[in-house]
């Protein structure tokens, strides 16, 4: 039963990945100048081991995100393009059949569609880009992201 | 005359202010997935005092510029959404009647068409983030950066 009510809400990418629904919003974007500073953006805690930030433009958004050593990110894909930027620590994708650990310094750009899954595999900081921003992140029914 | 040929390239969008025209790509966009380090992508110096790299995806492009401490950035405008992330140094902008200092943990976000100028107040590293990617930046027809 819960299956069928999961089925509902999620497309299938393939054997254990979830396309994720609902992830484009059709509301009026930001089309505003904003100056803003990290330090002062709400800290969202998903769970203990995975806490963010946004900054949200029109067709950009910036997620900041500190993720604990340890913290699983579940296969999923999504039709928001992703180019994630590590600052501190390493993240491990799986992603088009291989497996790849992106440290400081480096980018990893991920397509629309392409179903990827990551682990921290130290502490790790990281700015997160899509577009056309994540609604489902923006209003937190990420689920997925929250056990 | 040099005026003329000037206006054919390009729109005003106020006094002094110019508004950049081919700054979006028709020809296809990257769809793959990319891992890349910035330590490994080609530096492009536009000025002596503006040094740039790029990486581009689908919607998304990544400009990691250095700027040294004068540099200017005259007046113009994009359709592109830009971001601007500063890491150190500081930017000073004038847009939307402002002048707004942006320093190390900021983030100015700047709409479609809102006409910008910028000056490096101290030497600068920033990570420019557009949408759609700047197609002036990308074939190297951005002269307004290059005196």
């Amino acid at each position: 039963m819960k299956k069928k009510v999961i089925s509902k809400k999620r497309r299938k990418a393939g054997p254990g990945k979830v396309a994720l629904k609902s992830t484009v919003t059709r509301s009026p974007k930001s089309t505003e100048m904003k100056h803003l500073s990290w330090d002062t953006v709400e800290v969202e805690a998903l769970s203990p081991l995975f806490h963010r930030q946004l900054i949200v433009g029109k067709e950009i958004m910036l997620a900041r995100i500190l993720l604990k050593k340890g913290c699983l990110v579940p296969w999923h894909s999504h039709v928001n393009e992703q180019v994630s930027s590590i600052f501190g620590g390493a993240l491990k994708f799986w992603i088009d059949g291989k497996e790849i650990v992106v440290g400081p310094g480096q980018v990893l750009t991920i397509p629309p569609n392409m179903p990827h899954k990551a682990e921290a595999l130290e502490d790790t900081l990281a700015i997160d880009i899509f577009s056309p921003p994540r609604a489902d992140w923006i209003n937190k029914t990420d689920s997925y992201l929250r056990k």
